[in-house]
């Protein structure tokens, strides 16, 4: 039976998968300094394996039979991820595979090299090289899927987005934050003028910021039998549903900026805990793309972790374990900073969209071949003065050299960003209609309801639907930025 | 050409490996308890297709094949080690594989359930079926490897190693120790009763326990920056030869026994880490087999970490990082303390072989058909009270039910201990002649002479030799109880 094939395919690709979870989340944990080449070896053959598996000629004839056979509703639908995932898998020929990893692989070495000088001339012919070989990309995929270009690299990300929908929601979105940022930010100035700013800075230990940051995972919702807190450089989400490996860095002088993090990977960690087990082994059983993703970590970090109802429970949980007692006039106004700043990652709720928008309307550029890679730097700067009104062009580093993605060939990706936070505020918008109290429950510690609303509508689901679907049916509408800016203004608009 | 594609083969079941030993060492120390299960099906999945490309038909002949290539010395070490361990991998049909792995897991199962309640009657059925797989297993083994059927189980572990040779040293060495442990016993009492022993107990904390862990492994020579330390229930020397992951459990009452469990997994780290790296994707690039892993274990622990000249050097760090002031009078009957036992991984160097050799003798029988498990208890009582003057006939958890190797069906794996103890001190004999000032380089704190010696003599050869070749060309001289029984005399005969 075909379908049994594929099932046990998945239990095989599953199984280096694991290994690839776990090795990677060692690896920025736990790993000697000295074991990164052998590590680095062995992942890479790894992952060739669970390539060569996945994207084997005969998985085509399996997917076409196995759709014939007399499959209940879930089988059905985990054929049609089979077959999603193996087309995306398998589009490119593999000569091409191998041109652009070695190509990515040199531009993402040189990046980690010049940003720190600023050099864009070095830069520059990498990166070229890279573009060149995405525009092919793009241009292979959409043959494949029949997408434009540009939609069919984001459909790697968020399958079912594309760029019709989402440009004019960004479009919407980014009008409406040109004003509104300078808005917000006099609003924050007034009320400083009133209430000036008392620093949170002083002597945290580690040992206690972990302890806090134990209990409020634990008490969002996080499975602590089924994952772990540890250190790393960059924070991240990783592990396997079972044992999903969170990570956060401490600062010892203030503790709001690791909290924050750990809420937000406790999100991405729920989203892992609570997929349906029975689909583990299938791509049906995975998360649903990077914009769903996101929503899930800045729904925890943003609608959850910055909501003055949670601080009001929050705040003697955190003086509990730091042994400090702040007001909620006192704490709120870090909890809700905006800054205007160069830098998307350091970026807060309101401004950080714009840092996206800018991405994804010169990466469509770039893929459509209307934007050379030697005029990023002018373009990048144009759009940053009319959108945040700042200036990078002598700051390259600050400019088109911030991120890692583009040097490692990851076009498509940075919507998921601000659809991830849009999504985060639709939900909002729909969890308080269908628990008209979740502010008093928050204040009160509880998040059960929330968790079972989420767990319901979104994390059972897998990948069960496209990310549009998903969306409208978790919230009952199609995406909408009217929820995110009624977020923003809710809370830094008056 | 042939010869490449086993050095490809190579490196694919490296990965594998590397996956599995990463992954058993997470899952003892990081792995949140809940992951257990789908660890254990990733681990099983991953070792399943490590086995699969290992035992595959074709290679067969590939290593004909390139035998027949023009290769230079280390090529034909390799091929000739390819083919030892194919042909160790294949000599069991797939079906037979599959029913003992089902038997055997069943049967460790009910062992950790019975061992408890000492319940042997319900126990005892289950390890019948081992047994009987077990005998088959080495009548195949014997018949594909030309040796006699137990000696065809200890190559699995020992390459080279046959009861013929084993079996007279091993009864020279009983002979002696049947005399001897009382011998030594009555010395260690009149010494106390002239030199009360010092109780150690006070309270360590564990992270100072920690940092003299750490102290003294980078003393004797382990890297840390390929290698590094934690805590596990059962302490183990696991991770690859780049990142050697040892593990330790701390009481806070007492730190020698911590200590010294370091000091063995530091053992068996520092021949992992000094492997020959060009062949570490060979069988070839391997330690040779578990008695020479003992030997090496057993070298840092007795030879260098029981030794009075390393005390001299290791007092004074031991009290600085303890905060405690110990004589060399107080500290040393610790670490030469004799007793006779009843469980063997409780027992001192004295009396330790007395448990393995009551084992190899039983379970030679076992294999022979000379000796049924039913008969065990008796049997097992037999030899203690022999051997030791202890009874067993009530207690089986202190008998035959004491261990996991005959449930997890590991026979012929038991002398590799007392082997290891013996090349330990072999190895000790030609150093001492080599290096005539070694004391004095202990009590100075330098091991760097004794780890050259060690490093070009056994670390650095891998595979390449047979376990009797690699302690002959290593010592001057084959296997020879008399250095160890010296070492006993000197240590605790006087
Ligand atoms: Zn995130
Ligand atoms: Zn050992």
């Amino acid at each position: 039976m075909s379908f049994q094939k594929l099932d046990e395919l998945g239990h095989r690709i599953e199984a280096l998968n694991h290994a690839l979870a776990i090795l990677g989340a060692d690896e920025a944990t736990h790993m000697a300094p000295g074991g990164g080449e052998a590590r680095a070896e062995a992942m890479s053959a790894l992952a060739g394996m669970a390539h060569r598996q996945a994207a084997a000629p005969e998985i085509a004839d399996w997917i076409d039979a196995a759709e014939q056979e007399d499959l209940n509703g879930e089988q059905k639908a985990a054929i049609s991820e089979f077959r999603r995932n193996y087309v995306n898998l398998t589009c490119l020929p593999a000569d091409f595979v191998e041109r652009q990893t070695r190509t990515r692989m040199r531009c993402e070495q040189l990046w980690r090299e010049a940003r720190g000088k600023g050099d864009w001339a070095g830069f520059l012919p990498a990166l070229e090289g890279v573009i060149e070989l995405a525009r092919e990309e793009a241009q292979m995929r959409a043959e494949a899927l029949g997408l434009a270009p540009y939609d069919a690299l984001m459909e790697q990300f968020d399958p079912g987005n594309r760029t019709a929908e989402i440009a004019p929601v960004f479009e919407d979105l980014k009008s409406f934050l040109v004003d509104f940022v300078p808005n917000a930010l006099e609003i924050q100035k007034t009320k400083r003028a009133q209430n000036p700013l008392r620093p949170l800075s002083g002597h945290y230990a580690v040992e206690k910021q972990r302890e806090l940051g134990l209990a409020m995972m634990a008490a969002v919702g996080f499975d602590l039998t089924r994952g772990s807190l540890s250190v790393s450089h960059h924070p991240f989400c990783g592990g396997v549903p079972t044992d999903v490996r969170i990570t956060t860095r401490y600062r010892s002088d203030e503790f709001l900026s690791s909290l924050m993090g750990i809420l937000h990977e406790t999100g991405h960690a729920l989203y892992e805990q609570n997929l349906p087990k029975a689909w583990a082994h299938w791509p049906l059983g995975k998360a649903r793309g990077m914009a769903m993703h996101e929503s899930q970590s800045l729904f925890v970090e943003k609608q959850i972790g910055r909501n003055p109802a949670f601080w009001e429970w929050a705040l003697p949980v955190v003086a509990k374990h730091l042994g400090e007692d702040w007001s909620m006039d006192e704490i709120l106004p870090h909890v809700h900073h905006v800054e205007r700043g160069l830098i998307r990652v350091d970026a807060d709720e309101v401004t950080y969209p714009l840092h996206v928008i800018l991405r994804f309307e010169l990466e469509q550029d770039l893929i459509a071949g209307k934007l050379e890679a030697a005029d990023l730097p002018e373009a990048w700067d144009a759009k940053m003065k009319a959108y945040l009104g700042l200036s990078t062009i002598d700051t390259p580093q600050d400019g088109p050299m911030q991120d890692v993605h583009w040097p490692s060939a990851a076009f498509g990706y940075f919507p998921s960003y601000t659809l991830g936070a849009m999504i985060a505020a639709q939900q909002w918008s729909a969890i308080e209609k269908d628990i008209p109290d979740v502010n008093a429950q928050f204040a009160s510690g509880q998040f059960d309801a929330v968790n079972d609303w989420r767990r319901e509508r979104i994390w059972s689901q897998g990948s069960r639907w496209s990310t549009p679907e998903l969306i409208e049916r978790a919230t009952g509408e199609p995406l909408n930025a009217a929820h995110f800016k009624k977020h923003l203004e809710a809370r830094y608009g008056q």
